[in-house]
């Protein structure tokens, strides 16, 4: 609870100006305040969902009157409707947008919960039991919390049965069923329609960016894996190209700044296509997605020939850095276990392998809107 | 088939030009033609991925011969691996990207099988029979290509019973379940969750723009529509948002610029957010989607404050746009009737309805890259 010190109307009425006990200050719009007013004929009771259309605000919105409230509430009365709403001044403080700091980040900035990270992971990986997260209580809240925020966690004491993946992804959300299935299987086979379904190493890599929308989580569990090799390799991405642009901004500005493509056909009633920049920004900067993946990028046909060079090398730069064994993390997959990874930004692959026993991993994808509002949810409990 | 009158090396073996028999002409780098060279040890014979990395490719590529075979195909001999691959014209035709519109492009270009529109639609809405369509012939085709083209299409002789809109989305994709189900209800409700549960008017929007990724296509079926009103209403935003470009182009620029922010917190154990812009446009300038809801828009947070008043001028407009006669197509759908939209594209909503009768309507969501899939995989047959 952060109470509120004082507040006033700024000039020509255009909105007010509130200062909290703690000294800060933020100044809001009259047609800003009165779009969000928390009053029945605005937001639904109940639901919360907004009324009115952002043109039923009249033009000529303004403060006739702010004060705070003796129950700390902020008093707010609008022209021309001469209408009164009391907004909370917790909910204020939460929300306001008066904050010099959005228009000086950094391309390539991130929400405050992510973590970015380099092999130091290896010995802390997140790892929860199957049969506790089960419980739906504090153990699923950290892992979840641990995937928001490391983009990858393991959970071990699954079932070794087949299918049983997606028993994982029920936990906080919803399977993205795809062409290849609910979920799918990830071992070598004769013809395979994908270079996943052999023996063959796989390069850290973000699964379907031939996809849109891409399968924002991906799941892979071990059924059994006595071969020698097949261990799992991970990489932050979010790190990555922040590494990239510190050592070469320039090239950072070139993968962000054109749009890659990618395109799968492996199979003869597939052909998935998409065009995206391996380095997705949103309009402010904010890093929103890594697509990365060797074996279906390209042709790349929406690179102006002039830059194609420097883009190349921005490229094979990014290439180099992701194999570092500086950020990669390591482990083996047991029967039994799992690791989940966000696809939007955390690399995955696999060292080669062959020779006797064998390897049988299931996949499985999901997405992180659903892993977060359950995230959310149990935070209202636990965080 | 586009023959090549010649090919020559470019100056320091950097890359070669191409001389179509049309007289055009297109230059590629080494390095791009290396990492797209269709041999069996660069692209894996079946499913066509590639099977090196890109820093397998060596750092001083260059073209050591380039001809043009007697079979038509352009043979280059790569430094200083000296590998020899030939490439067929017409791939290097369709793929060339020394193309000078490709740094001249307008914000909000699209991609060219999209067709923009407003009213004059409404009796020319693309339609088609489901017992056509299921048969898997060229009624998908033209009706998928025409959801691609148009971002709109109605389906008609559905069965008239509960779930059959999932039959629907079996023809070209997947389901896309979320906290509504795999498929949902869309009918006055006590207690709504949703206000789309209600008999209010709803005005044209995008649905769940608070999820993230967002729900690519959006289905509606009929089951009953017995009441006074209820009409559906279409608008495709991307013409929208064209007008608007065309009104007040710094407005375009504001909505296109900063990001909004959606929530959802409808249900005690679900609490969705997500932060996009309403106009996304790709690096290249390309229009990606649109956002555009005004139940489920803010707290917007992420403007800054000195922008807020014109965001909200530029959300006004758009809002008033959306609205305009001309650009809105309206049909009641029937039992046994409904339409599919692209949810990143196509605004839908409804007039409000009352009195005697009911209206039951089921929706359910899929994505657009298995729909183009498959538009692609019948366009090899149909096109």
């Amino acid at each position: 609870m952060l109470s509120v010190d004082s507040v006033q109307s700024l000039k020509r009425d255009e909105g007010i100006e509130v200062v909290w006990e703690n000294e800060s200050r933020a100044r809001f719009h009259a047609v800003w305040l009165r779009d969000h007013a928390p009053d029945k004929d605005t937001l639904a009771p109940g639901n919360g969902q907004r009324l009115i259309r952002v043109q039923d605000i009249p033009a000529d919105v303004r403060i006739e009157a702010v004060s705070r409230k003796d129950d700390g509430k902020i008093s707010v009365t609008f022209g021309p409707e001469n209408k009164t709403v009391a907004f909370d001044a917790d909910w204020l403080w939460a929300n306001r947008y008066d904050r010099p700091e959005l228009a000086s980040r950094a391309p390539g900035w991130t929400r405050k919960e992510v973590v970015r990270w380099g092999s130091e992971l290896e010995p802390e990986l997140p790892v929860e039991s199957f049969e506790k997260a089960r419980e739906q209580g504090v153990e699923l809240y950290r892992w979840l919390r641990d995937v928001d925020r490391y983009g990858v966690a393991k959970m071990v004491d699954m079932p070794v049965e087949s299918g049983a993946i997606c028993q994982v992804v029920d936990l906080f959300g919803f399977v993205r069923e795809t062409n290849y299935g609910r979920y799918f299987e990830v071992r070598t086979e004769v013809n395979p329609v994908n270079l996943a379904y052999t023996g063959l190493g796989l390069q850290v890599h973000t699964d379907n960016p031939y996809r849109d929308p891409v399968p924002t989580l991906q799941l892979l569990s071990c059924l059994d894996n006595s071969v020698e090799g097949g261990d799992s390799v991970v990489v932050d991405a979010f790190k990555a190209v922040e590494v990239l642009r510190e050592e070469a901004p320039q090239k950072f500005d070139l993968l962000a700044g054109y749009p890659a493509c990618y395109t799968y056909a492996g199979a003869a009633d597939v052909y998935l296509a998409s065009k995206r920049p391996m380095i997705e920004l949103g309009p402010d900067g904010e890093l929103k997605a890594v697509r990365f993946n060797n074996r279906s990028i390209g042709p790349l046909t929406e690179i102006p020939f002039d830059k194609m060079a420097a883009y190349y090398d921005a490229y094979r730069h990014l290439a180099e850095i992701v194999e570092r064994a500086e950020l990669q993390v390591t482990f083996k997959l047991k029967p039994g276990e799992l690791f989940i990874v966000d696809n939007t930004r955390v690399l995955h692959g696999r060292v080669a392998y062959e020779g006797s026993g064998s390897r049988w991993l299931q996949g499985c994808y999901a997405d992180t809107d659903s892993l977060r509002s359950k995230l959310a949810t149990l935070h209202q409990e636990w965080g």
